[in-house]
């Protein structure tokens, strides 16, 4: 699949931020990880001038045929309601989306149901639901291609109406099962580590969860780049393409919880250096989410015992990549503002 | 002294926003954190229509005698020249405050140095600086008395010009010695459990300035209420002062770190309750910012490794407070979306 090449760090702009950080007027690294991020984000953007002044969130959504199994507190229909919820402006995503000056932007890349047009969403469905990857794979090779590609596109149409920072988001009942799938394929570690409550399942209902996952990584052998395909879902493979075509654009972009994560796993392999791009907004309850975030090197933001999806982690954190950069233009140096440095 | 009483958080509306959480789009807790902040400031502002509109964070400034001892990386002379930046501008408060719409209020308490008038300094010097606490007592009853009276009429004043959200926050170089001596005293911990490096100091000095606090708190014997006046500092005793006039007006007061957080053990034991309407904003690096906040009972919304004062980390903190308010007051629920609740 022909993807477009990620570009280096700009380590020349990496070193200028870490030089201004030191000169300006408080305790050499006082501002902890808001020092780190304006580093990082001076290598991704090339510039320490860099504001995220123009926002979007991209909230892909699909769905997921081993919920035949019985993996989700929720109906398969729940899915196609809260596309409609999220277009209306009800949910939590639109919510956080107001506050933060941000553009949402809905993808079905494969919801079990259709739409009506609207100005907020693009239809990209691959096909109405992937298939039982219980059984055998979730999808053909040419539907985890055009999955990609879709999220690629969209991505690269928001980028070319001005975009400085994008966040991505997903909606999909029986996703943190397939997230978790992928998670456990490309990290190795086992379908008990990864495998959460979703929206909330008991005790014997995670049991069988976990045995699910254990027999569709059977059914399955996911590894490298068939995972997607084998274990994935067809908001996961866009929300993957996405992150590819901003990395490319070099605009950051900002994860959520479980699933984008596992897109961002994806995304990675097919694409390295993508994780240079990537902040992680918050740390995901599921705990699938801590060996995902392990295995990109990435630090989250924000904790707060969320486990939402919808993009909603990623756009709380915004603020913090805006302070971050905003201390970083705006502080006094010590020379500037005749306040002393320690003392010899 | 004579303090404003401490109302009782409003449990109807606690209860309200609760049953609320329940019926929104989401699977149930899935906000986390936000959700149960909804519900604090419920209860707090009696009113779930509340929002953090209206914003300050008021600085307070004050020197410490002790600097006498070696405990700090910077000169004395800082604290003054900090004062001036805050009002310049300059420093990482006021480019925080300038992103999260937040009135800069700076307050000296007791500065060891004079200022020209300025329409945002209050002039409310206690005395220029404590007297040195590993000999004696920091200050006096009266001046004691005087600090938290201060603060008191200071956030007092600002509530009248309209407020729906205070941060505090503070500079006074040796303030963290002032803080862990204070923690130390009312939680019981040991001196060297509960502090940390400041500013910037090394092993050897780290030693010294634990040995110091240890001889502080044997001169003084800090008990209950006496503990502002034997190891306190005049910006401390004026946070204090603050966070009871905040409370008592139903103003929830977002605290900051290590040296916040000793203030707010002050003002908890002169005023009992007051610690119902604080928000920790985040968590410093300072060790003893970890004993004081189990002592209130707060866990800190952020984690960031920060570690600058001024009230940096309770502003940054402001955008989930209003998220939290946001997410209660304009999801849709279940039912007006149209969206399927939890299979049976």
């Amino acid at each position: 699949m022909d993807l477009p090449v990620i570009p280096a760090l700009d380590v020349k702009q990496q070193q200028s931020a870490s030089a201004r950080q030191a000169i300006l007027t408080k305790p050499a690294g006082a501002l902890g990880r808001l020092e780190d991020l304006s580093i990082r984000l001076a290598g991704m953007t090339g510039s320490l001038a860099w504001l995220p002044a123009r926002r979007s969130v991209i909230v892909f959504a699909g769905d997921h045929g081993v919920v035949a199994q019985g993996v989700s507190a929720y109906p398969q229909v729940v899915t196609q309601q809260m596309v409609l919820n999220f277009l209306g402006g009800g949910a939590a995503i639109n919510v956080l989306a107001r506050q933060m000056n941000t553009h949402v932007l809905v993808v079905d890349a494969g919801v079990a149901g259709a739409f009506d047009a609207h100005p907020d969403l693009v239809d990209g469905k691959v096909a109405p639901g992937t298939a039982d990857f219980s059984v055998g794979p979730a999808m053909t090779a040419a539907q985890a291609e055009q999955s990609i590609r879709l999220g690629l596109d969209v991505a690269q149409r928001e980028i070319a109406r001005g975009l400085d920072i994008l966040a991505v988001g997903e909606m999909g009942i029986g996703n943190t099962t397939a997230a978790s799938a992928i998670i456990a394929a490309i990290t190795g570690e086992s379908a008990a580590t990864v495998t959460g409550r979703g929206t909330g399942i008991d005790d014997a209902q995670h049991a069988h969860k976990v045995a699910i996952i254990e027999r569709a990584l059977a059914a399955n052998d996911p590894a490298g780049q068939d995972t997607l395909m084998k274990v994935g879902g067809f908001e996961i493979g866009a929300m993957a393409g996405a992150m590819i075509g901003a990395a490319a654009a070099r605009i950051p972009v900002v994860i959520d919880g479980l699933i984008s994560t596992s897109a961002a796993l994806i995304a990675a392999q097919a694409a390295p250096g993508v994780e240079q791009f990537l902040i992680a907004g918050h740390r995901s309850l599921e705990p699938g989410h801590v060996a995902a975030l392990r295995a990109l090197g990435l630090e989250p933001l924000l904790d707060l015992n969320m486990r939402l999806g919808e993009g909603s982690g990623a756009v709380l954190s915004f603020p913090i990549v805006e302070a971050a950069m905003r201390t970083l233009q705006e502080m006094a140096s010590f020379e500037d503002a005749n306040v002393s440095g320690p003392a010899e």
